[in-house]
């Protein structure tokens, strides 16, 4: 694998020792305090692994040989089980710190090749073991919580020694690579030979190949490259019913498509080994650059237009009024405007931009014609619904710190504060009731359970997919966190989170548009199927899975 | 619904009384009789429904009762029994033709909304009565013959009855409709709202939206508005389980889309009774223009290259060799060249055109910026590939005359011959291999078995659809009908179609792009998928249709 594990934070997001930029940066501190309602943010710190009690693995030398003579490593030593023990969601964060592992895996089985994969997943169904497949291990769901449901033990299967990239095909502009390659090796080695994949998650520099698919994931370039379930075009997956490879052909009418139903699987019917996926040519030509909107809903209808007019964009990225606001308010803590900066100011508010106003993010990429075209089309259309072109730094801003949100979690939970994010999706019709809705329940959620007197929560959106009939809108919210241990303030998050589940299903939205389902959205995605998708679902899994070992409790399944 | 069925022809193509323009053209006869190995073409007429012996319906009115009851319109008439008997392949014409049309439905079922469907599907449950849904009936797969399984009786549930616009969501560019409304019909009363699906099979006239999902079917403009996965939202069926709603998110995270399994489901889970799809803006501009290759390599690089580089193009339609020269012979046959012509003949010859070459048909559809930059972007890259522009009438003849193919059957196989097509699609990498292999199978094939001496087969090939990891192949091929009555009609048809299928599926196609499975492909299907596919494909069946009432013998299931 391209990581050191052993230099990553096994509680936390990314390098053990990476900077936190707002360490001492108290002036940002005091207009948190002051925004989430006056609150005093006391240090949080986290529960250190060698304080923490871990429960011994159940199984026995003769439950571990046959997963080495399948041709896996096996580790069963403390650091590797709490590294495993959860994913990255708020709720995993909060056990985690907290101290609290269980439940953990009670082995990390380590394949080092598709046939050994395939022999791991027949040992464990052989022996009654349930199999946790965990890529880079960055659930925002739940997804790999080791629940062993009705079997005996449970084991994580790592794909990240299966990280070979296996061809690439220039002419048919497809590559093939082993699922448990990491994001940056993966581009690495493309862009090599001239090409990308160009899936580029928040979460790219820590998740895998198999993990984008099995999440049905998106990168911020999706408009252009596509979610996982576009740009995958077959996958293999060792399967307790044995080796599963779907289809590869560009269209075809011979049935359904099954690699469709890879897409989204979340390790439920086993594990995808490797995968082909489409390429593009790495682009000779990028154009990033803002515009603001005077309110949200004129942003929303250049997205729109954008989108339904076939203008090839590769991002369209549109905050509402109070994360345009936050993080311009951000960005003048950490660097205090300059006389430009001012003179600009006044200059927006002379232009009507003085109070509510939404940025939007724009690039496209791809040959410089291609740039030309869109970039040309999307002035116009932005400024037909009024946006005011305000250049390419803050663009190229956004573009350079792309990965950096989640490195913001540990100092946030560090100093007291909770901080989550959400996302959905829904028809263009319906995307104003539905962000009103999960906004309201968000604000009152995060203020009825405060946990601190006089607190309130912050909640931002933005639309971060579009689509010719709809579009995602993701939300980050920060609240004071409870008071009164663990308990408390998973009661806190589950009320808050509930509130604003609750709101999407009620409104006509999806309970994710590219986190998964895992654990924390099983319930509503069971709504959302309905029960005869539920039952083809159960169906599904029976075949490919009959005795349940594959990611217990996951999906509902 | 919006064809009157009695004024078309229950055993060929079109209306009843369409026009043969072939029927007094000596020289096209001539012609074509030279190009299949200087073989007589003997008149070869239909036998007339009169005719014909019909085997009685097995179903009681007891069995009737339960239908008119949920709300349908029961037919047990011999002309509607006939028109039902068969799809449109050229095995289906041969039987219809020699007046062979067991096996029949025992009655033909009309619901007349989605609840008497799924009432119907209930009642055909309840009696162990096997059911084939019917839209338009043009599968040339073999899709909707009337097949029992080991059922008691068969019901055809003519889906034309339910042909309702339901909504149009023009904010969002989506429409839901019923399942069994006919291509024009929509398209009109789309248009009416200034929207279009923009889905053109050569069937259009006489097939119906929930035909064309049913088969995962492609229009001739794919390009720009999608095969029917692709534009589908959403889908309702009537199941054996119970009424079925697919998920309707522009994208979602929320385990797989289930919707992808109706797209090729071909009745066998259950009756699309209704579906909601994407819209576009009835384009403001478009532009068709034809382009000469010197060879089908140039040709397809100029494909290749136009779509991986993201150009919006609407229909790429490369014609090989034969095709173009072919259809450049029967345009003469019909209309002499004039002078004009035959000094742009002279021009094409001095620019190296002379003998070998390759059409190329372009299209662009859209607002007048997109058309415009695809069009400037197209010819760029035809330029670059040696291609010469030979203007937009070439491609205004094809675009008037998208839907005349299938027009040509009737009045081939009335002179002794025989025609059928088949498409296939594969990888760029793959496409040369896939293209020479079917091409000298279906060559072979109809030479080894011309049943007449000295006969041999035509074979024409075009790129249809094409996609940035490949494209499909196209083939239309015409041999000499063999002597001696149905079973060496048949015998040799069989040959003929398994010599090309086995070629397909030796080199890497898939056994159908466009056209569905049916009974004729689903041997070859079963490769393709591999055993755990298919078994996945009947836990799915199993789940929504546990008897197996539905479309039994289709797909393989």
């Amino acid at each position: 694998m391209s990581l050191d594990r052993s230099t990553l934070r096994w509680n936390g997001w990314g390098p053990l020792r990476h900077e936190d930029a707002f360490a001492r940066n108290n002036a940002l501190w005091r207009f948190l305090g002051t925004a989430l309602g006056g609150v005093e943010l006391p240090a949080t710190p986290a529960t250190p692994l060698a304080n923490c009690r871990l429960a011994s693995p159940v199984l026995a030398f003769g439950d571990i040989s046959p997963f080495q003579t399948a041709g896996c490593d096996v580790a069963i030593d403390a650091a590797d089980r709490a590294f495993h023990a959860r994913g990255d969601s708020y709720r995993d964060l909060l056990a985690l710190r907290a101290g609290h592992l269980d439940p953990l895996p009670d082995a990390i089985v380590y394949p080092k090749s598709a046939e050994a994969c395939r022999g791991a997943i027949q040992a464990a169904n052989a022996a009654d073991i349930a199999v946790v497949p965990f890529g880079g291990g960055t659930s925002v769901v739940g997804g790999v919580s080791p629940l062993r449901g009705s079997h005996r033990a449970v084991v994580a299967i790592d794909t990240t020694k299966m990280d070979r990239l296996l061809s690439v095909d220039k002419e048919s502009m497809v590559a093939t690579a082993e699922a448990g390659i990491y994001g940056p090796d993966l581009e690495q080695r493309l862009n090599a030979e001239g090409v990308m994949l160009g899936h580029f998650p928040q979460s790219f520099e820590f998740s895998t190949l198999g993990g984008w698919i099995a999440a049905r994931g998106a990168g911020q370039q999706s408009n252009r490259y596509g979610k996982a379930e576009h740009w995958l075009v077959s996958a293999r997956l060792a399967t307790p019913a044995g080796a599963w490879s779907t289809e590869g052909y560009p269209a075809s009418a011979a049935g359904a498509r099954l690699t469709d139903l890879v897409a989204g699987s979340e390790g439920t019917l086993g594990i995808i080994t490797d995968a082909t996926f489409a390429l593009h040519e790495c682009p000779a030509a990028r154009d990033y650059r803002a515009y603001l909107f005077r309110s949200f809903a004129a942003g929303r209808e250049a997205v729109r237009e954008i989108v339904q007019a076939g203008i090839p964009a590769a991002s369209l990225r549109l905050s509402d009024e109070d994360e345009t606001h936050f993080f311009g308010a951000l960005g003048r803590l950490q660097a205090p405007p300059k006389f430009k900066s001012r003179i600009e100011d006044s200059y927006l508010k002379l232009r009507g931009f003085g109070g509510a106003k939404c940025a939007m993010i724009t690039g496209a990429e791809g040959d410089a014609e291609l740039v030309a075209y869109a970039r040309s089309r999307i002035a116009s259309i932005a400024r037909k619904h009024g946006g005011l072109s305000v250049g390419t730094s803050p663009a190229d801003r956004w573009f350079k710190g792309r990965f950096h949100g989640p490195y913001l979690r540990d100092p946030l939970m560090d100093r007291g504060l909770g901080v989550d994010t959400l996302e959905t999706a829904t028809s263009w019709s319906n995307l104003k009731r539905l962000y009103d809705a999960v906004r309201a329940a968000l604000l009152d959620a995060m203020k009825a359970n405060a946990g601190v007197a006089g607190g309130r929560g912050i909640c931002l959106a933005h639309i971060s997919h579009s689509y010719v009939d709809g579009a995602s809108l993701y939300f980050t919210y920060v609240w004071p966190r409870a008071r009164g241990g663990l308990d408390a303030e998973i009661a806190q998050w589950t009320a808050i989170k509930s509130a604003a589940s609750d709101a999407i299903a009620a409104n006509g939205g999806t309970i994710s548009h590219h986190h998964g389902a895992g654990t924390d959205h099983a319930k509503w995605m069971a709504a959302e199927k309905g029960p005869v998708s539920m039952e083809v679902l159960r169906a599904l899994k029976s075949a490919l899975d009959p005795k349940g070992i594959m990611n217990p409790g996951k999906l509902g399944l």
